[in-house]
C-alpha cells in the first residue's frame, strides 16, 4: 500500500517544552481535561489543489493526482485515512462529492457514491476513526449555480434532494454523530431576479424533509445548518445563528436542527465567533464547530487553523458552561495557505490547530471549576429573582402596573457598575498564570 | 410669537427646472402619484447641537437656548412646528424626552411630559398636522447605560416601562399612527458580563407589555421595532430585520410587531437598505421608514439625509409591490452635518431629502405600471406551479420520493441564465429617461 | 471563419427612448459630447469560465473550448475582436498570458506569446482597433505565489521582468497608449515570513528599470500602477492612491508613473470611488481607469460592471476638473455574474457599462460648464489668496510669527458653513433634470 | 490637599501568582526585561465624563466637578498626579486643552495655559513623573469644525499655530521626550466642498512650520504625526503610516517626523496593529504607540484598554528587532467602558493594560533572544545576497539584461514553501511556554 506522508510518522505528544514541531505540545490523545467537551478534533482531508481566484493550484501533492481518476479514486481515501491516523484523531467528516466523482449523470452519482461508501466503511473498521458528520455538495457543481433547495427549477431542487438522500444514508450506515446541511448557494445574487418568499419557502421544505426522512430511517444524530452571511452569493438565508433560529421557529424546527458554528463565518457575519457561540446556547440550538479561522481584515473565507488561544477560550468556556457537546465536535474545514506546499505544512497546520483548542479547553476548564464570570453574573441580574423583576416576567403585572409602581415608589435606581475591565483582567488571569 | 426661521418662507413646489435652492423640485404636497404610497415626509425638529465625540456643539440657533428651560420649552415646540409647516409636511413625530425636560424624579418626569403633550396637542389643531409616530427615549439618561428592558436591575425595567406607558398614552391621544420602540442600548457591551437568555427574556417580556396595553388601551395604530446591529452598544438584540422576525416568533408577537427599517442601520448591519426592506415585506413585517442613510466607508451612525434616487428608487418599488405603507411613512431621522451650520443648511437637507424620495417614488411607480421585473419573476419561478414543484412544496412528496423520482427519470436539470445585467439595465431604463 | 456570437449584430445607439436591449441609449461612438474625455470605452475579452472559489465554470461558450490548445489559439482572438467590433469600441487592452499560453518554459512562452503578437497586429489592421494598454500576468502562476517582484528568489523576479520585457516590446509594437505594471502578488501572506524594506526595495528597483526601458526603446505611452489594497494577499504594497504616492517618491518615480484606479479596488480600501481619482488628480498621478465596480457589503473582488451614474458622473467631473485623459481610457476589467450564462448577458453587461459612462460623461460635462462647485470652493478658500494666508504658504512667516499676529490681533474667527447638503442638492440637479 | 482615589493604594507588582485585582501581575516597575524597550507606560488622565453619542455622562467622579471651574482647577492636576503615582508610571503625556480652559479668547487661552503649565511644573518636581509628550487640542473646538490646518480660514490656520507654538513651549519647558501633532478634523468631510491640493500644502506647511519651529528653539525630543483614516471626518489626510510617509516625502519631511501608531486607528484602516508598526518600522518612521485597541468588528473609535498578550507580543517583538524605542514610549488614550462608573474600574482598565504590555514584552524579548523568525527571513531571502540579486538590486542589470539572463538560463524557478502555519506555531510556542 502506497505509503502518502512518507517520512512522517505518527505525530505524538511530547508536552509544551518539546521544541520538536512534528509533535503536539497540549494535544493528548490520551486525555481528556474534560469528558463534557472530549476534544473531538477531526479533519476533512483537503482536496483543494491551491489555487485561488487569481491563480492556479501549487500544491504537487500526490494524492491529488487521483481526484477525477475514477479507477484509482481509492487512494484519496487511502491517503485521508494515513493522514488522520499519523495526527491520531477519533473522527473524520465527509462530503459525498470529496468522496466520489460526481460522474456524468445522476445515476452515475448514485453509484459512484455508493461504491466508496463501501470503501469508507472498510478504512473505518481497518483504523478505528469514527464519523463525526457527513455532507452533500450541493453547492459546486454549475447546475447549482442558483442555488440548490433555493433554484427557481424545482428539478435543481430534485437532484439536491438525491444527493442528501444519498449522503444521509451513508452517515446513518457510517455510523455518523450528525449530518450537516451546507447552504453553500442557498442565497441570491441579486434581488431583480429573486423572489425571497418563495425561495424561503422551498428551503424550510427541504429542512423539514430532511428532519421527517431522519426519523424514518432512524438516524439518531442530529442535523446540522452551518451559518454563513456571503461568499459566494451576495446574501445566504441562513447569514448568522440568529437568522437561523427565525428561520427555525418559521419551519416549526427549533427543537429538530442545531447549527455548525465556523469561526470563519462569524467573522464575516461581523460578529466575534464568542457572540455566534453565545447566542446559539441561550437559543438552544448549539451543535457543533468549524474551527477555522478568518481574517479581522479581510472580507472573504481565509479558512486558515485557529491561532488564537485568547479566542478559542471563551468559545471553549461557553461550550463547557452549556453542558459540552453532545453530539458535537471540532472540524477543521480549513486550508494550509496556498505558498505552503509542503507536505509538514500540512502537519503543521493541523498540529498547530489542535494544540490551540487543546489548550484553550484546559483553560476554559479552570474557569468552570472555578467560574467567577458565572458568580458575578448571578450577583449582577439577582433583582430578577426578588419580587419586582419576579412578577415582571411571569407576567403578573402589566405595563400599567409596572408604570404605578415605578411613580408610586417614585424609583430611582442606582447605577451600578459593569465592571468589564475587571473581568477582562479576570480572564487574562486564567489565560496567562 | 417669535419666527425662529427667518427669511424663510413656505417651502414650495417649483418642477424640475427650478433653480431656487429653498424649492422643492420634485416633491409637489398636492400631487400624489400612488395613493398607496402617498409620500408621508416627515420630520423631528433635531434637538442635536452639532456636537460629536470629539468635539463640541458648533450651531448657534436660537432654539436650542430653550432646550433645557423648563419655563419657555414651549418656544421649543413653536420652533418645530413652525419648521414643519414651513416644509409643507402633513405629519412628524417625537421622542418623549425631546418633548419634554426629564426632571429630577420620575414623578416630574410624568408632569412635565403631561403638560407638554398638551401643547403639541393644540400645536396640532393650530397646524393641521398628524402624528406619524411617538417613541420614549430609554437610552441616553445614564441610568440606561447597561440597557432599559434588559437592564440587570428590574428598577430600570420599571422607569423604561414608565415612560413608554405615558409616551403610549400621548401617541393615542395625539391620533399617532404608530408606536415605535427604541432599542438603543438593549444590547450588550460585553459578553463576559451578560446573560443572553436571561436579557432576551426581558426583553421579550416587555414587548408582549406592550402589545398587551395597546389592545388594552385601543390603540389602533401599530407597534413598530427599529432594527440596529451595534453602536452605541456592542452589539443589539435587533440586529436586523430576519433577527427582530425570530425574537417576535419566539415570544409570539411576529403579528403584533411589524419593524421601523432604518437605511443607516441596514448599512451599518452588513445589508443594503433594498435588502432590509425586502426581507421585511418578505417576512410580513414591513411597517415604517427612517430614510436617513449611512456612509458605506464608515462604521458608524452617520445620519445623513437621504441623497440617492437610484437606491430609493428600488426601496420605494419594494414598497409599492408589497401593497405601500399601512399606517407607516418616511421619517428623516436625519441630521445636517456638523459644518452645516447655517438655517438655510437646515432646510437643504429636508429639501434635498425630500425630492429625492419623491423622485424615487415617482420612478417606482412607473416601474410598478410596467413591473418587467415581476414578470421575469414569475417566469423564472414557474416550474414550482407545476406537477413536480407543487408536490414537494405541498409535502405530497417526501425525501426519498423526490430522489426516486430524480433518479428514475435521470434528471439532468438545464441551467438558466440569471440575466442579473439585463434586468439592472432595465432598472437603469426607468431612472434615466 | 467562424462567427462566435451569431445572431447578434453590430450594437447600435437608438437614443435614450428606445427599449431594444441590444442596443446603446446612451453610448453613442460617432459622439463625444466632450473632446478631453472622449469615452475611450474599451474591454478585455474575458477567458473567465465562471467558476470561483466554491464552484466550477458555468459558461459553455465555445471560445473558451480555445483556452489551451495551442493551434487553435487564434480563434480565441477572433472572438475577441468579433466581441469588440460588435460593440463598436474603439480600444482593447490584453494580458500576456491570455494572448498566448505560457508554454513549458520561459522560451516556449516568449515564442508563444511572440506568435501571438503577430496574430493581434494584423487583427487591429484588419479590425482599425487600437490599443489602450498592454500588460503582463504576473500573479497566477504558481511560482508566483509568493511575489512577483517581490519574491523571496530573484529568479523569480528575473522570470517576471522577462514577461515584462516581452510584454513591453509588444505594446509598443501594437501602438499601446499605456503600459500597466499588474502587482497582484506584491504583498504578504504572513508578516511572519516577510521583510518589508527588502520586498519594497524589490517592487522599487523593478519600477525603475520598467521606466528606464521604457525611455531606452522609446516607448511614448505612460507606465501605470493599479492600486490594490488586499486579495488575494492580505495586503498589497501599492494599498491605494496615497500608498502608490509615498512609493514612488522614495524611488523617485512620482513623474515617470501614473495610476489606473479601479472602481472596485477603492471600495475593498475602504475609499469612494470619487476619492481615488480626486487624490490622483491632487497628486498629479491620474492616468487611467478600470471601471468596475465592487459591492459595497462584501469584501471582495466583484468585478461587476459599473451601473451607478450617481458614483461615475462625480469621477467624471473630477476627471474633466483636472483636464480630461491624455492617454488613459476606461476599461472594464469585468465580468457577468456567474449565473449569467447566455451570449447575451455578454453583451448586456457592457452595453449597460458603456451606457451608464456615457450618460455619466454627459451629466459631468453639464457640471463643467456651468461649474458652481469649482466657484463654491474658490470663494471658500479665498482667504488664502489674501496676505496673511499668502505669507503663511510661501513660508514668509514662521510658526511664532504666525502665533504672535494671532494674540495681537486677538484673532475670533468666523464660522462659515460647509454647505454639504446645499452642494449634494446641486449635483443631483444636474443629475436628474 | 484632597485625595481623589480613596482606599486605593499605591499598586504593586505582586507577580502572577496574585490574585489581587487592585495588583500587578507582570508589570514591574523596578524590572525591565530589555532596556531598550523599557516599559514607558503612561497615561492620560482622562476627563471624559462617560458620555457618547446617544447618551449623556454617566461618571460622578470627583475631578469631573473641576473640569470648567478655573479657579479650582488646580485640583484637577492633583487627581492626575495622584493616579499617576499610584500606578507608579514614570511618564504622563497631555493635551492644552485638557489642562487649562480655552477661556473666552486667545489672549486668555494664552494666560490659563502659562498658569497651568506652572503647576504641572511643580507637580513634576514633586512626583518625580517626568512627560513622554504634550500636544495641543485643534479638533474640538467649533472653529476647527473644518479642520485646523486645514481649514479653508487662514485665521484658523493661524489660531490652531498659536495653540502649537505654546504647546510645543511648553512641551519644552517640561522636559517632554517628543511632540505630537494630532490631525483630529484634517480631512474631509465630502469632497464637493474640498480643495485636496490646497489643503494638503497648508497642512505640509504647517508641518514644515513646526519641524523649523523645535529647531529654532533647541528642542531635542521627536515630532509625532499620529495616523487616524476617519473619525470624526470621513477622511483623514494622515490615513495610515503608509500614507504619512508619502506626505512626509512631498514636504521633504521624511527625516524629521516620526508616528505615533495607535492599535485602534490602524483596525480602522483595516490594517493589524502588527502591520502598522511593521510598515513604520520598514520606513524608517516609528516613533511612539497609542496603546489602546479597538474593536474589530466595531467601525468606530472604542479606545479600549489593550487586552491581547497575542497581538502585542508580535508588535512588543516589531519594535525590539528595530532597536526599541528611542523617545517613544506607550500611552493609552484609552477609556473605560461607559458603565464602568467606579473609582475601581479605572484602576482596573490601566493594571489590566499594563499588565497586558508587560507580559508581552516579555515574550518577545525570548523571540529576540533566540530569534527563529529573523533567521528564517535571512534564509528565505539568501538569493539576494548572491550574484543575480545584488546585481539587480545595484542596477548593474537592466530589464532587457535580466530578461536576457532568464531566457538564456531557461531559468524554471523551484517554489519554495513560505511555512506560514509553522511560523505561527513557534510564536504560539513563545507566547504559552
Amino acid at each position: 500500500m502506497t505509503e502518502f506522508f512518507k517520512n512522517i510518522n505518527k505525530i505524538k505528544f511530547e508536552g509544551k517544552e518539546s521544541t520538536n514541531p512534528l509533535a503536539f505540545r497540549h494535544y493528548d490523545a490520551d486525555a481528556r481535561v474534560d469528558e463534557r467537551a472530549s476534544c473531538r478534533c477531526l479533519l476533512l482531508a483537503s482536496s483543494w489543489p491551491g489555487s485561488d481566484v487569481f491563480g492556479d493550484g501549487t500544491f504537487d501533492h500526490e494524492w491529488l493526482k487521483y481526484q477525477t481518476q475514477w479507477n484509482t479514486l481509492a487512494f484519496k481515501a487511502d491517503a485521508a485515512f494515513e493522514f488522520f491516523s499519523k495526527l491520531d484523531v477519533p473522527y473524520y467528516c465527509f462530503h459525498d462529492t470529496d468522496v466520489a466523482p460526481e460522474g456524468a449523470s445522476i445515476k452515475e452519482y448514485v453509484n459512484n457514491f455508493q461504491t466508496m461508501v463501501d470503501v469508507l466503511e472498510q478504512k473505518q473498521e481497518e483504523t478505528g476513526l469514527k464519523l463525526l458528520w457527513g455532507t452533500a455538495n450541493a453547492f459546486s457543481h454549475p447546475r447549482y449555480m442558483s442555488g440548490a433547495g433555493t433554484n427557481p427549477d424545482p428539478k435543481v431542487f430534485a437532484y439536491a434532494a438525491t444527493q442528501i438522500f444519498n449522503a444521509m444514508g451513508a452517515t446513518k450506515r457510517l455510523g455518523g454523530e450528525n449530518y450537516v446541511l451546507w447552504g453553500g448557494r442557498e442565497g441570491y445574487e441579486t434581488l431583480l431576479n429573486t423572489d425571497l418568499r418563495q425561495e424561503r419557502e422551498q428551503l424550510g421544505r427541504l429542512m423539514q424533509m430532511v428532519v421527517e426522512h431522519k426519523h424514518k430511517i432512524g438516524f439518531k444524530g442530529a442535523i446540522l445548518i452551518e451559518p454563513k452571511p456571503q461568499e459566494p452569493t451576495k446574501h445566504q438565508y441562513d447569514y448568522d445563528t440568529a437568522t437561523v433560529y427565525g428561520f427555525l421557529k418559521q419551519f416549526g424546527l427549533e427543537n429538530e436542527v442545531k447549527v455548525n458554528i465556523e469561526a470563519n463565518h462569524a467573522t464575516l457575519a461581523g460578529h466575534s465567533f464568542h457572540h455566534e457561540v453565545a447566542t446559539a446556547t441561550s437559543l438552544g440550538l448549539f451543535g457543533s464547530i468549524d474551527a477555522n479561522r478568518g481574517d479581522a481584515q479581510l472580507g472573504w473565507d481565509t479558512d486558515q487553523f485557529p491561532n488564537s488561544v485568547e479566542e478559542n477560550t471563551l468559545v471553549m468556556y461557553e461550550i463547557l458552561k452549556a453542558g459540552g457537546f453532545t453530539t458535537g465536535g471540532f472540524n477543521f474545514d480549513a486550508r494550509v495557505r496556498r505558498p505552503s506546499i509542503d507536505l509538514e505544512d500540512f502537519f503543521h497546520g493541523h498540529i498547530g490547530g489542535m494544540d490551540v483548542m487543546a489548550l484553550s479547553l484546559e483553560r476554559a476548564a479552570d474557569m468552570i471549576e472555578n467560574d467567577v464570570l458565572s458568580k458575578n453574573i448571578a450577583q449582577r441580574y439577582s433583582g430578577w429573582n426578588e419580587d419586582l423583576g419576579k412578577k415582571i416576567l411571569t407576567g403578573d403585572l402589566n405595563l400599567e402596573q409596572v408604570a404605578n409602581y415605578a411613580v408610586d415608589n417614585n424609583l430611582s435606581p442606582v447605577k451600578e457598575s459593569g465592571r468589564q475591565e475587571h473581568l477582562e483582567n479576570i480572564v487574562n488571569g486564567f489565560i496567562y498564570k
